[in-house]
């Protein structure tokens, strides 16, 4: 007697409704051993996440969780619902981290289905939803929109009514948000190791970050089972020797953890991360890439009542197999760069001088 | 000059005593950073694990450590004195749970011989040892009896008489425990995310878990490390070369919990392993094996003085490179198929309805 | 438009000057996570640092940080400063644990160039520098030597003066420090599981630790990074295929730490290190290769107003791919034996019997 019902496949395209709520299962106290696992899975060093005392020198009550980790554990929550039978993750926006994450917090996470489109092939669609986590006081700690291809189950299931939903090129600089008693001092370099501030990054600025990182097998498994991310395809080698890459792939956050950790070296003072606001996994990662990073520094904003902290939207592009400084051209209108992995979009804050 | 004396090289079937008692060593405080590491080498999702509010909201003072970590992690004191000479690891019985295990508790371990069997060939024996961990208050939080086969070092010397243990077929309902204060309540598949519970188990029935992971070596060797298991075997490639598998071998517990956490897609409110009845580690797992798993409900229990929990008797089957539905048969009279690795009959909590 | 001021290089020998301090960044709070990673990295088990009653038992308020994972998170705070650009890590000297580090405990380090000789083909030079770290109560815990030899980046930058330290042979016993409260007692070995107190190691002996463990990929780069140590050589594949080695080095401290966590057996009772007096990395390792260890007995000295606990010198050396009782001769004078990686004298506390 087989009872295949007692085993969640997962949602088909056919299975999403315009509006739905979904509340996702199995909340997450983060803990003191979930923090070092991410410094050895990526090499962090950004003091805010390493330094009790200098996460309280900031006006904080602890060192905070560093915020991809936060992202990635509260994104693996949505995994099972949204993304199990996903053909492609295909992109990001309204990314928010709306108030850091400390240890001992318990995240939890629902969706809205805010977004349908069958693809022309009839074969499979488009799903937008927008994620919510609150901790246990119930406050929103972030929130993402991102949208999916996944497979229909029965193709002659009638296709939704097409909803695209209206999403902001950009998270605005109003809608940043820091907590109350966040404060810049003028010691921070000491603890960062940088004299480089937010009057000192020019838009259209170029970093070349010269270290590069290889991920291992084990590493980012490790990783993808850490934020209980349950997508088989990255860490199911036997399934995936019979896929068209055949090989496992690497979680895209383990790709935009690393690119965040090796960018360090140029971004030092670039302390907390406020909003991500588009992204691309433009070709896949597998065990044995080394990633190197690029920033470009897109925009800097003024913060709402703030002169002791400034923003800088980045862009933060990952590149597989060749350093940063070897590339030229990221993108042409054929498409991404073959050794180009991440295209990402993000908004920093990082303190003004003489603060 | 040389001194051998000060390098323990384990005990030999001629060493152990009928009756001796031993009390192994390097007692070990749990902590948060075990339970993260745990995580994330098995991507474990058990909420109860998970999320301290989950916990606390069923009676508990805190979110209890997982049972298998808790288990491997005594079993591992025991390898010392026990199995370093080990040939093989021939079985479990009698598992019992006794009491959860919570960060910042400290887990000591003794063992007593209770049979002895030397083998015809004269070369080697079988050893029973029953072993009882207990945490800093010199409560039992675990107990359990395993058997393995040691080689003798002189050949020459004397058999023991021959004492067999007598040994549970199961661990009986009315001595499965749960702590007082645990209770189920209403709103546990909001946290699980299944709304499976044990009336909906039927005896017969098999749910071929859809996942598979597969154990990097470096998985497997920092999960052994972890639970401060010495068995060279495990983690030393130079020795295993030589060897008649010619690599290092995963050790068993790794089998274990991979199938656990594998087996959650279907069994999300088995909340906790009351018991193990029986073991057998079918064949080796070496790195790179794809683990996927199959259960099989054996029984289904009422528990004492429990109308909000039962219990479910399980029989969890671990299969290497191949899906569990692709398997028919998982035995026969010539033994096991060549791609099972462990056969576990175990009984685990589950509320149930309307509790 | 690149601005590659931004991107921190790392210095040069000419970048260094006699009696210059540095503060070196990203101060590091050390977490039950850290201890739990290290112990999963290592196999160490040593209950010093695996059980809090044990560590209280001794005097202690609660389980010390393992001495070596305080090291190297201390060690990888000058990587960026100091060896970045290092062709070779030299030596060590005068490494003395001062004071226990905790849970909680935030280090930073700071070092003092002492000395400097520019090499004769005039393309690089070694540089001396004494670090020292201190806790978040300004309380040195860790202060050590090393000199390494770093690239000239201009070849026509003026040579300076040259200038060598004076460094002890070793660090003297009335120079070695215990916690005050730390005190031996009667049932250690109950703890550590053996019976050899200091009286029973003799100068000249040699024990052959018979365990030996695999170095994977991914262990080695966890370590690195959970150091925070950015010397891209442990973990850029991509760079290091094109280097004379042709892949990625281990960070001498993981081959420290294996060698010590593999002598456990044989030093069970060497609870707490107090000094490394030199150390050498005799030849690369790399991942794949397994680790022996070997160690002989230097010198047994009482300790200042001591009754309890006295000290032994040890050499610990580190083999690759050959158990320890295999080799006869570790050094002559053409140099090291190729399979040996690592020779270390350093100094143990170690109870004294009937204490």
């Amino acid at each position: 007697m087989s009872n295949k019902a007692k085993v969640n496949n997962g949602r088909y395209f056919e299975d999403f409704t315009l509006g739905e709520i979904i509340h996702h299962a199995t909340p997450r106290t983060i803990t003191a051993g979930d923090c070092s696992l991410y410094i050895a899975l990526t090499g962090a060093r950004n003091p805010l996440h390493s330094s009790e005392p200098f996460a309280q020198s900031l006006g904080l009550p602890h060192m905070p969780v560093d915020d991809l980790l936060a992202f990635h554990i509260a994104f693996g929550k949505t995994v099972p619902d949204i993304s199990v039978n996903a053909v492609a993750n295909l992109g990001y926006a309204e990314v928010q981290f709306h108030l850091p994450v400390y240890v001992g917090d318990t995240l939890s996470t629902q969706s809205e289905v805010i977004g349908l489109k069958q693809n022309t092939s009839g074969k499979s669609g488009i799903v937008w939803v927008r994620s919510t986590t609150v901790n246990q006081n119930d406050t929103t700690v972030l929130s993402w929109v991102r949208w999916v291809m996944v497979h229909k189950h029965a193709r002659q299931a009638p296709a939704p009514s097409t909803t695209l939903p209206t999403l902001a090129d950009y998270v605005a600089p109003s809608a940043l948000t820091l907590p109350d008693t966040f404060r810049s001092h003028d010691e921070i370099s000491q603890a960062t190791g940088s004299e480089h501030f937010w009057e000192d990054y020019a838009t259209g600025e170029r970093i070349h970050h010269a270290a590069g990182m290889t991920i291992n097998e084990s590493d980012h498994s490790l990783a993808t089972r850490l934020y209980q991310n349950n997508a088989r395809l990255h860490f199911d080698a036997h399934m995936m020797q019979h896929s068209s890459v055949g090989q496992r792939l690497v979680y895209g956050g383990v790709v935009i953890s690393a690119c965040r950790a090796l960018s360090y070296e140029g971004l030092e003072n670039a302390l907390r991360i406020l909003a991500i606001n588009a992204g691309t996994h433009a070709n896949p990662s597998f065990a044995g890439d080394t990633i190197y990073t690029m920033t470009e520094v897109l925009d800097r904003w003024a913060l709402p009542d703030r002169t002791d902290i400034g923003a800088l939207r980045l862009r933060m592009v990952g590149i597989k197999n060749m350093p940063a400084k070897e590339i030229e051209t990221i993108k042409t209108e054929q498409g991404y760069h073959d050794n180009v992995v991440l295209d990402l979009d993000y908004t920093v804050a990082i303190p003004r001088r003489g603060s």
